[in-house]
């Protein structure tokens, strides 16, 4: 897999638009309030109300699936931009400085109508695993009119987010991007963002990914729960059948590249402490796209989805904290 | 000085209530855009706009030096409540949303007319120093009669923000609770909050203090702008004429006690690493408030004031990350 060099983007994202609200709580705190653990559980206003009103105090960092890699690959020297809708709230605000202040376009004019922006409640547990709850606002509201077709067929790579798909409109927007992209010959990439995700759409997504889709990221579950399997290697396979190449991280396994129909097995850059798991798959994603965009093996690439990965986890928050150029330097022996 | 403990609550704060947008920089950063070091700055709206898009990606995190305090004392065990004004808006939701979800009463309504919740731009540079600008929004505008007068009366201390001093409605809260806190036989106390502030201020807060104030806090900066002096034991000793008990910080060289006649020098808590020095003011003024309301002695109220102030710059963030609480158990041996 080759992304096209010369194009004025390495890579646009289509995503939620979400703000996170992110909170430590003990396991007992997710029993009580019937959180999920792990998933992205997705919640409407009254229980976005509720859980807010139970959660202990948090803090407010910019999110979304999309957002967070598009961020990623900026802070890794690459050229990124966004698509996705916020409201011309606080939390807009918010949203849309740290994603231009991080280095990637995003010129989507806010919703001046409608509901608010979107945002994750998310509960961090003693072990460093986040559990999501979002609520998701105006951010599913994104229509294909909200995809600027010259601004896709000017990136070497568009990637989506497979959340997107739970809202119709949301949806056919990814679709329209998808088309746009893949009409103009660029890399048309898809994650698969979360195994209830992946139930829901289960196959839908099968056809999607077959048809139109080049790189497909996972992780074990969502690969997993694709096949219906428990088995990993018949899932990888699985994808590998589907599309170019298919990524799939495995926690504190590795990850996994598919591509030509070679298996290539990589290791996890260790974090001294994970403090919290927010945003490792979004990061591995910028890595590895930000690998093609300078034309690395899918080795480097894999790798370089590592590092990546291994930054944010040692942090609060799914962006990164340092310019991630600076720890990928191959140091001069 | 005894506070009263069969009172309803041990204290109330009385402040700006504001959300801290809390970003890395250079101090690169600091010279190129103007900001003063160390310092809190007032900026207007315009001003807010254009510094924050200068700034890096940040973190939204509840503040407001007299709300930090009372989440301090809430953390610790105490019991506290807050009045400070915000707007119905996203930024209004989270600090209520922190300050209760801290155990701090906050039952102030919030604004539907007016501007918005207040913020705080607050660069950290690598020293772990925080450089302060402060948007007031509507918070400036407490006035005296969002001061619930059987509140003040059922709090053993009333706190209050000398920063509220830089707006004449705030200003008149301030001397109203004051007012009622002194009529009712309670203890007055009130923060200097900023060097800067002081210089503003410096002839109507002698008079304040002298007539109206119970138990002062200053850091080293504060106390001797307040007497124009670069002598730091002249300011102490200035402060202690005026006041029943003055508690002076001076960053890593501990913190002095002036108590009736007597000078109480006391050491840090050291931390591990000084993250960010945002609160470090707040909560020693916490852990005093707190001591006071257990009827710790003098030393010890500033010993529990050096623990609280040691767990907030370790990170970031002007609030407590852990039950205070269970830092200041004495070890059973």
């Amino acid at each position: 897999m080759r992304a096209k060099p010369d194009l004025p983007l390495d890579a646009v994202g289509v995503g939620n638009a979400i703000v996170d609200v992110i909170a430590n709580v003990s396991d007992d705190f997710l029993v009580e309030q019937g959180v999920v653990k792990g998933a992205m559980t997705l919640i409407d206003a009254e229980r976005a109300t509720s859980l807010y009103a139970a959660m202990p105090p948090g803090m407010e960092v910019s999110g979304g699936s999309a957002a967070n890699t598009m961020a990623g690959i900026a802070s890794l020297g690459g050229r990124a931009s966004y698509i996705g809708k916020v409201r011309d709230d606080q939390l807009g605000e918010v949203f849309r400085h740290d994603t231009k202040a991080g280095g990637v376009a995003f010129d989507v004019p806010a919703a001046t109508l409608g509901e608010p922006t979107a945002r994750s409640l998310i509960q961090v547990t003693p072990d460093g695993e986040r559990s999501m709850n979002t609520f998701l606002g105006i951010s599913a509201h994104l229509s294909p009119t909200d995809i600027d077709e010259s601004l896709v067929e000017s990136a070497a790579i568009t990637y989506c987010e497979g959340y997107l798909w739970d809202r119709p409109e949301a949806k056919d927007a990814i679709r329209h991007a998808m088309k746009v992209a893949s009409d103009a010959g660029r890399i048309v990439s898809l994650t698969l963002s979360d195994s209830f995700c992946v139930e829901r759409h289960r196959a839908e997504w099968l056809d999607l990914i077959a048809d139109h889709v080049d790189l497909v990221f996972a992780n074990e579950a969502e690969a997993c729960s694709m096949f219906e399997t428990d088995d990993f290697d018949s899932a990888v396979d699985g994808l590998a059948d589907l599309v170019e190449v298919a990524a799939v991280t495995r926690s504190a396994k590795g990850s996994v590249v598919m591509s030509g129909g070679e298996r290539i097995d990589i290791g996890v850059t260790p974090a001294d402490h994970v403090v919290d798991a927010t945003g490792a798959g979004d990061q591995y994603a910028a890595g590895f796209i930000y690998g093609l965009s300078i034309g690395a093996d899918m080795l480097r690439c894999g790798e370089l989805g590592s590092i990546a990965a291994g930054e944010v986890i040692s942090h609060v928050g799914a962006r990164p904290h340092v310019e991630l150029a600076q720890l990928i330097r191959v140091p001069h022996s």
